[in-house]
């Protein structure tokens, strides 16, 4: 394959957009050791809006763009603690429980070697059998959820259990979360009933609406998720809806009102206090675009995901 | 046609997606009688940029994204006050007065009913024959109008007298509007000639220009506008060019440096005090965008807009 | 809701793109007495590509193009024959085994009341729940298949038996369809294995791939299947895929070299002399593509399906 | 501006796609003074789908592509034949009778001037006015009309009588074709009657279906058009729904099963023998495509035209 | 060619997308005498990512949708200071130095004119030659460049000199830039390595991040860049990458988290004080959207360029 | 890595849209022994339209839909003779001449592994090294250019001897190609000068225009093109601007009237009984389509290159 691009000093001996796309052009590898974080697709979207399957692909695909130093934090990712690109879950496209298996399966594999996991996932539902890989290493966790919709239903279509709109409830229920060290960041908009924003109450877990967010501005944001989390060790699930449709059309549920891009970007930067130990962005939709714009900011936004757990590995 | 969406409680039975496209999923039904708010649709483009005409119908094909109840209001839509999909007004396509008489007939028919007539208009010009058929049911009104333009030219193209362009003033001249009580908010861009800030003086208009507005915040804004339309009936006309083309490129006149989405949605839920007897959203264009975002947008907008007639009617 | 836009002489009184979307501006309705076709949607996508849930609703977004006479025919369809929208199938979206019954379900409906279905189906495993409801009333029908794919494996992903790839062989084996009156039409391009084709003669099925249908023509290739099907009821299922990706790029997997728009029309209409007792256009999916070129075809293929029914039901 | 592209010999001195967009880059002039054929735009659609309106500029958009020669014919076409882009009619924008009169004035004065108009209008009824002025200079001529529909009908929406769908029978009834040679050619789909095929015996015109085109090549379907048009003048008017929409996305009345590209250039080529007084290119609507297929081809096309001309005037 | 559209009074009497593209219909000429500002493209892109070498076209093709005056600043620009269409620089497209020259060349033409050169340049590299060109004519000039990058590179790709992320460095090294009056707005995201940010202060620079300018707000980050340029002449490079991705999706390096459109605009306005003698924008990229709304907050941007030249030279 | 996706008898374990995009699923490897084919990008454009240097990854993102088996010859492909993605030649983005060294070292490898190199190349220029090499190993080759322009010229823009549009007639002065086994299928369209035909004869190659292979059928076609061809080593070089746009949009110089996609297929299958040493498809530009279309068209057209060389080392 294609030598790597990172650059030595000001050489660039090659286009960037050559060689077979890894995310960000990091090695294929499945090999963990001494990795600090490794990037993990699962395309599977069954239990959310059809098209997700195909995010990890279309991610991996635009991504070359990147370049390998934080400009803000300067630090050079891979130098300060080596990433991979693990690939993708050997997801079974129709099947829940064996998909939710190998999912829970590969995560483990990853967090025990003490890597990072950094996954961009077909849908919100595949947050469950992720949490139920972290929490048996690191207990249950407390969640950052950015996200415009809260994801507590019971059920959906009458019976259903494990869909994008319920898995929070399941997280709690299953005891992979800490709902005292939970917080829903962003919400907003038409919901199923009025007696929604109960189910937060209910469930022990705690909401900054996208008004909430409005009023306190990021670093307000951010203050309320740290006392919140406090210095356990937490789980950051990035729903893209989160972000307004302007900066991320390519989403199942599009929910004008949301983050900006230097918003949700600075956001995650200022979480650089925390413990996190586990990172996805789901419900990337690259059917719903025709420009790519979604796949770059998702692309950005693991970017700097990888940049926290850097800068944590190497001490800063 | 296919049962409609609404949940029970947790029970979400069907997809949403599924069946005959009617806004939101509402009923489709010309039967008003206990109807709080009608959706009315008004294909016709022949004042303004080609391409309005196909508005309705791409709004309603999104809109089934959108759940019944406010999250932030707390009032399940459809339980406080029924609306209905009314479907189109029978307009002509290449004939304005035939149009204009069919809207008249069509509007008044509605708010006679003491319906609120929730109108997804192909262009702006159409305006007029709504204002008729609203002033004939409540006297003159008041006027929010959103838009980046001021729509306040005597003629178009030499001789035309009846376009986007010069609605405004025709409303003024038919007394259909009370000018004392109107107000455009978020004008911007080039113009046409440098005397054209004097046309709002010379109506006896009042203006808050985006730059305005950027200066006063939404809450500000908000209370301009409340101070002066004051306590009667207020219409109010949302021209969607008024939004920044990031978050609405499909429409026929682009004009960068509007509206976010967020501040758009603030805005319609900030004029909950009014008292609101008609809302309309034009210049909706779907031919100009690729990914849907404008007619997503425009559906949120109109689902504010079912809000505040909900909170109205239901006493609260 | 609006008046339907059908002409009378040289007076097309309304706009065509006006009104709620239906398809073709047919009456929405469950009423089935002296109804000669039904047309109805399945929004459901499980079993093939993601996106086929949105193939009812886009197909009927673009049909307002159609008008109401056939022109080589010189038939009104509804003078002869009247059609109504029926709307769409009551799908689960997660769960295989109830869509199935709500589909055998609708169906049966359908085809007790001697109407003809004419079914936009969002992927291809949901022949089989037709079949089942359309052989209970006619016993096991003769099948066309016109198709990129054979649709004959056994098993995907391991183990999953109800798929798009898979539904023919069920088909078989459940006894709907008799395999001797059995045609498949248009296969072509990669396959997974050495002896797919022994699946046809190990199935008891006939099949004319792409190259044969390049030899015998469009009138040969109609002659070849109406020997097939003989003189008994058959069945027509019609996967958008059996068409080239530049007439039909919004399918989930595209295979080049297919049929052009005036073969696949001209197939259809070559078919009049058989006895077809339903139809579906299965795996247009909208969301991969942007010109809406694929619905335009699928809505043009539906009326082709029509004419065919409104001959027979008017004798002619 | 720019110095033209034309090439000497090998030397290829500028990039073509550089300079402001002139038709294939041709001196953008309304001199007409030894001027062989004038491009021209007519940026008018208020009497078909919107949109049209952006054609003759969309169109020059892409015609840098084109080189100066045609290589079947090995003609030089600016050598041979001098063209100019005469720019655009000053139409009026929502007055159809003052357009009609600039549409007939600005062709009149090209055709006096002994110059074949080239001409790219926004929809088909605006070949009214054309042809008035054709007709001053060259008395009643044949037509030829590449269409999918036959626009015979009396009245559009009840009482419009100049509209895309009517224009020939309007050209008729004023006798600025002579019926008796005139013949369409590529009619197909659905119908507005069963009377619809009528028409064409009515006005005593001929027709060449789609169906017939089929049946007798792109040869022999010259043939037919040369027995109907004889040796007087004869006008070519191309609708580009005559062109399937997988070649032609970009129009407002997609109709399946229509001319391939290759198809449509060789028909235009086989006219060579006619005496082609006047060309037409007309419904291209640009909003209706994303990926300029259409706009491409309908430069192609009027290359073919140029070519003709280029070709007679040579006395080739 | 076909009347320009400027308004008298308020009349319109033709339709502004009419006639041949240029620039917001502006005079096609190269006749300099008593011209305020030329307007010129540079359609070539060697130096960055390919398609920049389409920006001129495509922003002349939206660009009919600006009007004649500035509204806020209530001056009609061709009246206080007429502007032509320059057309294009005669760029060689495969060779670097010969189009340089012509670069440099044309655009000492258009300042040795005293007109303000207005910019649409194909990528970033070509600022080098148009600073060649105006040193020479104002001395070593002050420099605004707003940009997501700081473009201070030695070499790419090993030993390349003369490309888009070195063009600064080159600027300071030919003392065609004054390093104590130039100052960088905007910069953000990835770099290429940690010693990144010393480059400006190697080169004497300054700069404000993005992160800053969020700080400053746009007036502050203004009168920054005042105190920063002083009263001498200076150079206005706008890279469009500079604008957040959801307000410019066509640009080759998409770096989420930047301007809106609204602070670009203002931004460009709050400049007025300064003494501008040049400007570009730089790095539009047609064929990485496919909505257009990057062409079109171009030509917005670049108005607003026109708007404070006319402002400058009639003395306001 | 995810596990390569080919199936076991019926079993399909794994989504084929899973996992990093190599070319088909194939194996990422540079490790020849025992390799039948290596499939090789070459993600420069430099000689030809900008955009092409995405064309290898572009391909590969949607070669997942391919599946492992031709249909037609009934041959496993990787069975018969082992495949690997090689992944890219390390191009030099802004130097032709180390390119050109990078590219003619990487064939070079290749063909001397005797594995035959399976090419997308960013533009046509680039033949010129791969025949370097290719011509080191085999001797001057017979070619066959598949194309809809000869490629012919001498020099472009004055002086530049190295671009598409001048490739063939380099490969004849480099006596790389042998001109009397060479030939030229598909061209047509508009050329740069009255002589342009004559180049065939000077460069004493053969041609068949896309008006022969109209007449000849692709049968004939491919006869004419083995007589000329003989038993020999051929070089395959399939431009993509030889199929027509509706199949193949994305290319940066579209030129309708070309091959279907049916007839592309099958005139590459048609050449089986040649002996040849190299393929290359180039010219694909993802830039220019949104639907992607062209890709998957190009993904199977590399397919049929791929059976051809497995037909071939199997000895069928």
């Amino acid at each position: 394959m294609s030598a790597p691009s990172n650059p030595t000093g000001n050489l660039i001996p090659e286009a960037r957009n050559a060689g077979i796309a890894t995310f960000m052009n990091l090695p294929s590898s499945r090999e963990l050791d001494g990795v600090g974080a490794a990037v993990v697709g699962i395309p599977y979207d069954l239990g959310g809006e059809a098209g997700g399957r195909h995010a990890p692909r279309a991610i991996r695909h635009v991504s070359w763009m990147l370049r390998s130093t934080h400009g803000a934090f300067r630090i050079d990712l891979q130098r300060a603690s080596p990433a991979v690109d693990y690939g993708d879950v050997a997801v079974h496209p129709t099947n829940r429980e064996a998909t939710y298996a190998a999912v829970e399966d590969a995560i483990g594999t990853i967090v025990r070697a003490d890597a990072v996991p950094v996954i961009f996932a077909g849908e919100h539902s595949l947050l469950l059998p992720v949490l139920r890989a972290v929490s048996r290493r690191h207990g249950p966790v407390g969640l950052i959820q950015v996200d415009a919709h809260s994801d507590t239903q019971d059920r959906y279509y009458g019976d259903e259990r494990y869909t994008a709109g319920s898995v929070i409830r399941r997280a709690v229920e299953e005891r992979v979360i800490a709902p005292g060290r939970t917080i829903q960041v962003g919400t907003r908009g038409p919901v199923y009933s009025e007696d929604d924003h109960l189910h937060v109450e209910e469930l022990g877990l705690a909401r900054l609406t996208m008004d909430d967010v409005d009023r306190l501005g990021i670093a307000g944001t951010a203050a309320a998720i740290a006392e919140r989390c406090g210095e356990g060790p937490v789980y950051l699930s990035f729903d893209m809806d989160a972000v307004d449709p302007a900066f991320a059309p390519g989403t199942g549920r599009r929910e004008p009102g949301g983050f900006t891009s230097r918003e949700a970007l600075a956001l995650v930067r200022a979480l650089r206090p925390l413990r996190i130990v586990g990172f996805d962005l789901n419900e990337v939709n690259p059917l719903f675009e025709t420009e790519g714009t979604t796949c770059v900011l998702a692309a950005n936004l693991a970017f700097e995901f990888l940049a926290l757990t850097a800068l944590r590995v190497s001490g800063r």
